[in-house]
């Protein structure tokens, strides 16, 4: 069995810092970044890119709605063909650093308000697919499993990978808990490291108990989670343990047939 | 003898609309569109880059410096690293929209500010260069004659395409006549008929009436000067009249060894 | 009987011009200035708000969303708090220049999105109610009739006035017709002017032809419908004819108790 | 004797952090507070402003370029119309929260490449002065000693306030030491202290060693640089001990005729 790392990462912006890029990368496999519109911009996006190479981690964009001031977290009523547009933007633009350091982006991420509405909305999601297949289609795209976003994908024959997050609770219908919520968050490495090994069978337990669907090829660790490198540390060596390979999401879905 | 035509093009924003490039676009040979920062979005670029592939205009990037409100037309004091960076980014989500419509990117010439500065700031020039030898070695640099820009180009190997401008008057030094200066602007169809063969020939009338050296491989038209449609179709009559055939930039410079 | 005229004002940014507001402002009484967020910028407001002085029409803050490559179109999900903070920026940001120029704002009116999502959602109507409390518990609020913004303004002990559409057609709601809809537009003076006399008296046709009640304070006029100055000169004509006097709001409101 | 000990506040933006305003704040006596362009938002100029007045802290505008990518570092060429009105912006924004918290702005100071290109450039600072008599003329306009800002300040009849650098190292010019020069930053809190009471006379040892001229009105302290909260305690144990009174700005102006 095989599983991919996924993170977040150069959310840094001009002057501001965010997350801890350089502590977390040697714990991951593949690396999704800001691309300018929510967070990140062009000397970050070298840096993050520069980064995941020397550590082996491959790249993906991590596009989102042009909404600096809301981190892209605030759902915008735009349409699909203005969603599509600043997608493919973006990864445009992510992918000039990529070529510019040798390396090729290997997946796409929606980020935030993005991903959370793409994921029941069919007509967005056609548009996120469409930036894709316009960009490169050999470009894995990341959606929840189950999610429009996923099945989006696979109709129009992208290769697609379902993430799974570790160190979140998730509500029945396998939307994420609200941060809000206490228990929202997962913090104990070994909590988090059976929930990602239920995961790998198939399921995940819900925050009211119940067990839900959640099969997944990756798993999401946020940087902003407290003791994010010691949850990582513990989750491989669980998965090693268990005889799963840590491997970038490329090779866990190597016999993909799309 | 050849010559390239090339405009401005992409420069209205969100509900703004600035220029009339369906009526420009038809006398063309080159596009130079903008990425986002001082002007044009991602569905202006789109439009621009199908409306240059349906008239065969050749496209290229017109990156500028991080300001909207300013049109990017004032200087800032940028490093050279940052120049580099927003330039590879904007190169970046431009060769995207590109590559959707199945067409390439054939040149970068940087814009406003961006461009009077880089055309005598060596670090900036340089700075310039490696965004185009890091996104794609194969574009066109377009810069002032003389200028550093063009010298850094041609210093890295990069093809490289010297600018006139045969609807602005010049300075003695070969920059251009502010235009808030009464004459900066040539709007009678022959005289820029006159300056452009006078350009085909190494050499332009500067405001003051002294001749200068302006060899130049590219004629920019703006799509802002009055009647423009108008002198471009006069333009290309005089050119074929004197036997100069406009074509693409690429044509152009096609024994170009760089 | 008494109405004002209101319009949209101020909505040029930077380089890119929007609207004809010299042609417009002499015909209106009220000018509803935007805020630099949606469009405009420091130079335009200051420039409108000179405008609308040397015409004797009172401003009005008109403040939008966070979203200048949508015009403020676009509902986002924005909390109420962070409404509230950002009408506040805004209103600040106009005043300064009201106050420059020795006048003082008269009204608000929110814009676009945020306007029609307003008109319907009390949480985000208390959070404009609170920012305009704070800001200058003077202020006139601005809203359509029956709404939410003006049920909130009403409660809070506000002056509100009522606004009507004359060149726009109403859904039996009283929402207005989408631009996109055949007949959303009234480009005919005298139908116009018949349409803002009835919802003088409280009532106008719906697109569907029935009457709904639709009693006003101010009627916009828009200044991108074709013809709006021979609109509004006309629709003067037939109010004078109608014994209606046209004066700014807060003459229009001047007995109202809150 | 009296002094007045300031601090850059309100410099996060959205989701992103800078400086510990909270630890900061009870060593101060007056707050120059970001306003949104090239640090701040809404919601952080709120709670600024808020902890400001808890504390019993005056509070200023603290306006910047429009440069939220450079931190409003980097000189940009805008021209006096643009800058005067760019500030008066952004000081009618900053005091509509002021307002809103029943407090008053107490004065302005430039940010970052505004501060330093005004304090050697007459046009810009006449700019500034014009800003500060349109929005309010009893603010205190706060720039460097002997600097142009300050004696167009003067020149127009304002108040105001020479700023010194406790923590910064001098150049002969009395401007600051680039952060990249070893020893730019004094972070022993009795070296500090003892540069103060220097200012206190009139004077400062240069980085070179010689003394120049830097008689202050007001000490700004950096929120980022290491161990502030001790460098401020320390300084007010030192003032204190001088027999130097640590009050507001505009109590250390109290006697003023300008």
């Amino acid at each position: 069995m095989k599983i991919d790392l996924n993170s977040d990462m150069g959310e840094s912006y001009g002057a501001w810092k965010m997350g801890d890029d350089e502590a977390l990368m040697p714990h991951i496999t593949s690396a999704s970044i800001a691309c300018g519109w929510h967070a990140g911009d062009p000397a970050v996006m070298r840096a993050t890119v520069k980064l995941a190479k020397r550590h082996g981690v491959r790249v993906g964009a991590h596009p989102g709605y042009p909404d600096l001031l809301g981190f892209g977290r605030r759902p915008m009523e735009i349409s699909p063909g203005e969603a599509r547009d600043y997608i493919l933007y973006q990864i445009g633009a992510l992918a000039a650093f990529a070529t510019a350091e040798g390396i090729r982006l290997q997946h796409l991420k929606p980020h935030g308000g993005l991903y959370n509405v793409a994921a029941k909305d069919r007509l967005l999601s056609k548009a996120v697919v469409e930036a894709v297949a316009e960009a490169d289609p050999t470009l894995i795209l990341v959606g929840p499993p189950e999610s429009e976003l996923v099945k989006a994908g696979q109709e129009a024959g992208l290769k697609v990978a379902r993430e799974g997050f570790g160190d979140r609770a998730y509500n029945e219908d396998g939307s994420l808990v609200s941060r809000q919520v206490p228990g929202a968050l997962v913090t104990d490495p070994d909590a988090v490291g059976d929930r990602v090994l239920m995961m790998l069978e198939g399921k995940v337990r819900a925050i009211t108990g119940r067990m839900i669907a959640a099969a997944v090829d990756t798993i999401c660790l946020h940087g902003d989670t407290p003791g994010v490198a010691a949850i990582a540390t513990r989750l491989r060596e669980r998965l090693t343990e268990a005889g799963v390979k840590v491997v970038p999401l490329e090779e866990v879905l190597g016999g993909q047939v799309s």
